[in-house]
């Protein structure tokens, strides 16, 4: 912590976009657990090493995260570290519009805490090979936002790319550096090209990806939002009065849906004529499919990416990722093969962008497998569903220690729970006792119920529910530890969650 | 059954070999669940066709079945329409020592049985298109027989397939037949040959695949057997006597262990002066792996052979292979994706063939992945484990409606069963009571019990184990419907079956 103690007086402020859609990296990321969430290289997540890139520069309590209810729970049990420091600095959008609504919000909070903020936006899910040169960017970025500029992080493009916008830099106009210049103003940004422009721009030398990552005086970028999209900009001063006010998410929805859906590229940096660019070498990467992830990942002498169970014969070039379950592939060349527990997906590298439109099948034809994985996590430990048929679930449940489930009840089933590791303390209607491995205790339908760990070492319990309905959502929650709402969920699709 | 009346009286049998490897399509087939056992194509399985194609030569008490006792449980269970008169027709091999051993014991036997004894020898695992052809070819093979002649089927060959046995005849020596003749002595048999030498022969029109389909009268058989292998002639006997005698498998594996390995074909066809080849025309193949399933499987527009939750983009002459799990494929060509409860296999058609090296692997490593599917039938249903880890395992078992288990005790594990459908009786030393949907029980360690369904329907029940030893050979049987040995099972691996 003592590398940002210098930067405690600066008015440095971290903005970590993290609502991702949990597409591209189908079936290992999932709409409700998106890549941001995923170990996907190193120890930690991508959105743990985002805010471990932060720190470098900020203490924690200056990081901000916006994003929407369900994945802020999952994010909270992957930041639990800084847990205390972060605890107010969720920013909860009813619905993605976008990253200009998502940057706009947090730019008005941060400048009613500190008008002078400068805020670093930053997406959740990038990898950055060399966090100090990140940080070496950011100082160089926070001189050029205290002159009142919008900057930008210019990559330079590897490959012909036409999935990222690029940048074209204006040469002439360097700015700050006594001899070099440490950034430029921009000449233009350009949407995604085509493969011959992008081409082109990769041979000149003279462009720059556009990286998505953002430094700017929060103050500045709201001049710019009032004067280039002000009804976006009166939009966002209405819902931040309302969530000044106490109004709950669902309050926000329809003013939300009201907002133009724009990036802030888009809406705000392409017509800006403070925009600049500072060309950067940190080792970015936005891993934006299966098919990109050997540019960060390590591969073997066979050029694979491997991962988990894999017994491979001589394939090449290929990301093998398995989990538990056994995966064998023979002689593959440039392929992708991601096993999970309950999905698969096989194709070619150069295809792996097409695994939007196999999501897409899988949201219209509601298919569990595009929402959630079949383990969820919970802030008092996980579940896991080991099969669910007719009349019928088989769940493996964990409780950390010390944590307890809400105390609550069903009305269409009954449980039954064997303890297979740890110690369970049980309340079923007026009775606590004790049940540890081997043993086993049955909750008929309508009792109030409650599993807690009051051990050491983690509670594991095989839960089988019987009944003619067996949705997450028959729950009535008595009290909870975690301040869950008292009621039934109520979700967006028919696929409840919640225990 | 009417179609075999007339054939009553004939002498002609059936000898099923049924002791495939389950290699080649691994991960569907395994060790002890081989390619004859799968439903590949059609409503029944391999060994059920194959059995129903003999039907219309022969009624089915003449029909025999070579196997190991392993894979005779297995196949008693798929051939329950049949169960009574094939009930004393297994002949069981400790071991496999390839066809020449396998076919002479049958001889052997059939001799003693019916001297006149006209057998035709089939493996387990074909497919034939045109049973009625089969039905036809069978009545020209019975009358070259009856002449003495050792007859093989010869299969016109469509692509040069070097994977096979090639079968040269003597154009100028036909048999049988007055304008055409009905087949042909044998010129000279050829081992699986190069590319450029099996290029030839599908040229040149004058070979044939071996299909290693053989019709011939038994004694013709001993006679060449004895002559040209007499050694194993004599081992065979010496088995044959053994077994009259009563001996136990067990008490055969050493002497069996003596008898050389070798292939009826290299053994006795390739120097008999009384082969004969009939060439048919029935819609053969052996589905010999993966790759040559679309020669008898049924594809799509896109040319792919697709079975369960597939949801595919796009792919082209590709075989998908799902089951219950989702499995997404994109743009694959000419692939091969097959994936079940435990293992998954990806790879090339041109290199399917190479899934018998990935199984060899396994086997070193002690894989259970090579050896059983999650899913194991048994004579009073199945059982499938959904998960298992240190301590426990959890199980869904199903017993069929007026079955039940073995009365049985395990010295390290106690049970706990929930029923999920249908209703159990259960025994749990001196108690009898029954249990339905939504009802659980426990059984301690060393306490004798017993699982009996009385309805008439299934029974499904989720049993969790607990205990720190929980292999399947934990078990003493004290009482048992299906004839199994009141003891502990020994198997030949660490991986204990027998429930």
């Amino acid at each position: 912590m003592a590398q940002h103690g210098t930067q405690a007086h600066s008015h440095l402020y971290g903005v970590i976009l993290a609502g991702g859609s949990g597409t591209r990296f189908w079936p290992l990321s999932r709409e409700r657990f998106p890549k941001q969430l995923l170990r996907i290289i190193g120890e930690e997540t991508l959105i743990q090493q985002t805010v471990r890139r932060l720190l470098r520069s900020m203490p924690p309590r200056r990081i901000m995260m916006v994003t929407n209810e369900v994945q802020a729970e999952s994010i909270k049990l992957q930041l639990t570290a800084w847990k205390e420091e972060l605890a107010d600095n969720y920013i909860l959008e009813p619905e993605g519009r976008n990253t200009a609504p998502a940057i706009g919000l947090a730019a008005i909070r941060l400048v009613r805490q500190d008008p002078e903020a400068i805020m670093v936006v930053l997406p959740a899910d990038h990898v950055i090979a060399r966090p100090a040169q990140f940080q070496q960017a950011i100082r160089v970025g926070e001189k050029l936002a205290q002159e009142g500029y919008l900057v930008t992080f210019g990559i330079r493009p590897t490959r012909p790319e036409t999935g990222y916008g690029y940048i074209q830099p204006n040469r002439r106009a360097g700015l700050g550096g006594k001899q070099k210049p440490l950034g430029y103003r921009v000449a233009q940004f350009i949407e995604k090209p085509d493969l011959p422009t992008a081409q082109q721009y990769v041979q000149s030398g003279r462009f720059f990806w556009n990286s998505g990552i953002f430094l700017w005086k929060a103050s500045s970028l709201l001049e710019e939002l009032a004067q280039q999209q002000p009804r976006l900009f009166r939009g966002l001063k209405q819902i931040d009065g309302l969530i000044q006010a106490g109004s709950s998410i669902s309050q926000l929805v329809k003013p939300y849906r009201r907002l133009e859906s724009i990036s802030v590229d888009h809406g705000v940096m392409e017509h800006s004529a403070r925009a600049a660019v500072v060309p950067v070498d940190f080792g970015w990467s936005d891993v934006g499919s299966w098919g990109s992830l050997e540019e960060v990942a390590k591969k073997n002498s066979s050029g694979n990416v491997t991962n988990g169970n894999v017994v491979d014969l001589g394939s090449r070039n290929s990301v093998l990722f398995a989990d538990q379950r056994l995966v064998a592939t023979i002689g593959l060349t440039d392929m992708v093969v991601v096993d999970t527990p309950d999905a698969t997906l096989v194709c070619p590298k150069v295809l792996a962008q097409d695994v939007k439109k196999v999501v897409g099948i899988l949201k219209k034809r509601r298919a569990p497998e595009r929402l959630e994985h079949r383990t969820i996590f919970r802030p008092w430990g996980s579940y896991t569903v080991l099969e669910e048929g007719t009349g019928y679930k088989v769940k493996r449940v964990t409780v950390v220690p010390g944590r307890r489930l809400s105390l609550q009840l069903h009305h269409q089933r009954s449980e039954h729970w064997v303890v297979i590791a740890g110690r369970a303390r049980v309340t079923r209607g007026e009775e606590v006792y004790e049940l540890q491995a081997g043993d086993s205790t049955g909750i008929p339908k309508q009792t109030p119920h409650r599993l807690q760990n009051p051990g050491k070492v983690l509670l594991e319990i095989i839960e089988v529910q019987n009944g003619a309905y067996l949705g997450e959502d028959d729950i009535v929650r008595l009290q909870d530890d975690f301040g869950r709402e008292p009621k039934t969920d109520v979700s967006n699709d028919n696929l409840k969650r919640r225990t």
